[in-house]
């Protein structure tokens, strides 16, 4: 089977099962491993605190196009990605390591830019970039990996969402997509819109501070969206053995967003993806709590439910079933 | 400036020093930083150890040959590249984490053949692979990056080199080129020296444990053999700001590379790359110690000098000063 007839998650999930028929449990590295493959970063018990690694890829024409991103936000996303994935654990960024393809044509001032672009936002969370790797090839590919540690034993995780929680994200949902269209099509929207989806597209501010709140108030489970609300709701539900109710009445969309595109704004805020919010599920009480403390919206949007089919139910304000289009985007399978 | 005029080593230099300029001495990341870009992989100090880092990507058409190297190999072979430069700091590799890009149309069956290669050595050192990344691209690309620690205080690095001291290598030189010469001439050779240069391309051993073993015996500087034996000496001389006398006859060739590739030997022993031995320099009685503990071949081939123009300076038997054809295998610049 080709790997676009299997999709990424497929793919994930039989890589996971032989690396996980592969453990050998008389190994330090894997004794002390609390994640492995399949949470937004790997975590294991350092010397004196847990200790967290996530990689992640910017791929030209598959994740970006150089005729809508410049140099430097592509170096600032190829590294605000990463850190969303740390953010999403509760964790502190600490170092990072890039490693670049480059075509031999590319302006070296390019790279430059790159560079700067990632050192802004590595300068903002005090973080080191202590190395990397240079090669030829035909395409751009920056891939960035990101080590970081965590305050204390508890940890945000895919596995840890209850039945009875609510469900919440930070932000609005669909910003990116919505800046993605707009720069594709050269859109003039409204001054008071445009660059906020400008930034959101191509310049997202990984929720790092957010997440080391959420984990400190009593969050447990949490993910950032990067393949879209119902992509990542899923990994979730799938995670942690659960189904979710969400109401699409309560999605916090820009209005903005909703009149500048309104055949199109739900499908961008259900499966738009990018967007590098938190999403998150807590009780109630913890929940009021997360509300008082963090600066960002915080918009709960549904429920955790008992049910282990591991189904997400999106229902309108009149409590109708909606069924989705789709279901986020995955790599190999066309976003359509 | 195109990136293929300022070539691979430049264009690190460039970014070493945008990065270098970056560093805040306020954040505890760069604080803790021992050694940051430039060296084969970057030390911090952890909780209660010396932690390193590194990252090695290989590139289809530029590293590597799908009708030359086979899946399992390419697996194999992109997570011993990171090992090798982990056992040239003289560390102990714990965590791998994986991103390849990879084309729509690649079957399933390679993905997972890549991973079983790559499991087959981590299993040999004890190494949890933990997290990755998998993106659609136009080509194959493997990016790993490679978690370890040291035992104590002391490391191997690059700057470490002192003149007077003797320089050695591990193993042949040139098996690796040679091999790849084999492979793509489709060439017959006899059958004592073909299984060595196929594993020495398609499946070198990283020399993890000989790199611990220099560390323990006082060994300070070392770096391992990716690019050829000049350009990686260079790096020595350069970081150490010292340089060396080579003498050409000292040099490990196996003979029946000599005799199987009379007119080629020489330039793959000193600028073939991948032969993921380690390079070394040490005292002549910490030599001994070396040579005794070592079960693999160790040879010295000449010595650390005193001037501070960083320059190789090549001689045979007769002394007589030789001039090398090229540099070493650097990216970018072609490999004539």
């Amino acid at each position: 089977m080709k790997v676009s007839e299997l999709g990424e998650f497929g793919l994930i999930e039989l890589l996971a099962d032989i690396v996980n028929k592969s453990k050998n449990p008389q190994d330090a590295s894997w004794r002390q491993l609390l994640i492995g493959i399949g949470d937004d970063a790997a975590a294991w018990r350092g010397d004196s605190s847990t200790q967290l690694a996530t990689t992640d890829s910017l791929v030209q024409d598959t994740h970006f196009n150089l005729n809508i991103i410049g140099w430097e936000d592509l170096g600032y996303k190829a590294l605000a990605v990463n850190l969303s994935d740390i953010a999403a654990m509760g964790g502190i960024p600490k170092y990072a390591l890039a490693s670049l393809s480059l075509p031999g044509e590319t302006e070296a001032e390019c790279v430059s830019s790159l560079y700067q672009g990632m050192i802004q936002l590595a300068q903002e969370f005090g973080i080191a970039i202590i190395g990397g790797n240079i090669a030829s090839g035909p395409n751009v590919v920056i891939t960035i990996t990101v080590l970081g540690s965590l305050k204390g034993d508890s940890i945000l995780s895919r596995s840890a969402a209850i039945a009875g929680e609510q469900i919440a994200v930070t932000g609005y949902l669909g910003m990116s997509a919505a800046g993605l269209e707009m720069l594709k099509q050269q859109l003039k929207l409204d001054d008071r819109i445009s660059p906020l989806l400008r930034q959101a597209h191509l310049h997202p501010i990984p929720k790092v501070k957010e997440g080391q709140t959420l984990l400190h108030l009593g969050v447990r489970a949490a993910i950032d969206i990067s393949d879209g609300l119902i992509a990542d709701l899923s990994k979730i539900c799938q995670m942690s053995k659960v189904s979710a109710n969400i109401n699409l009445d309560y999605l916090p969309i820009h209005p903005m967003v909703k009149a500048s595109f309104k055949t199109e704004y739900l499908e961008m805020a259900l499966s738009g993806g990018e967007d590098y919010e938190l999403l998150f599920t807590a009780s109630s009480q913890v929940m009021e709590r997360v509300k008082r403390a963090l600066s960002c919206r915080v918009t709960v949007i549904g429920e955790v439910t008992e049910q282990k089919a591991q189904h997400i139910i999106l229902t309108d304000a009149t409590g109708s079933v909606v069924t989705p289009g789709k279901k986020g985007w995955e790599h190999f399978k066309s976003r359509d």
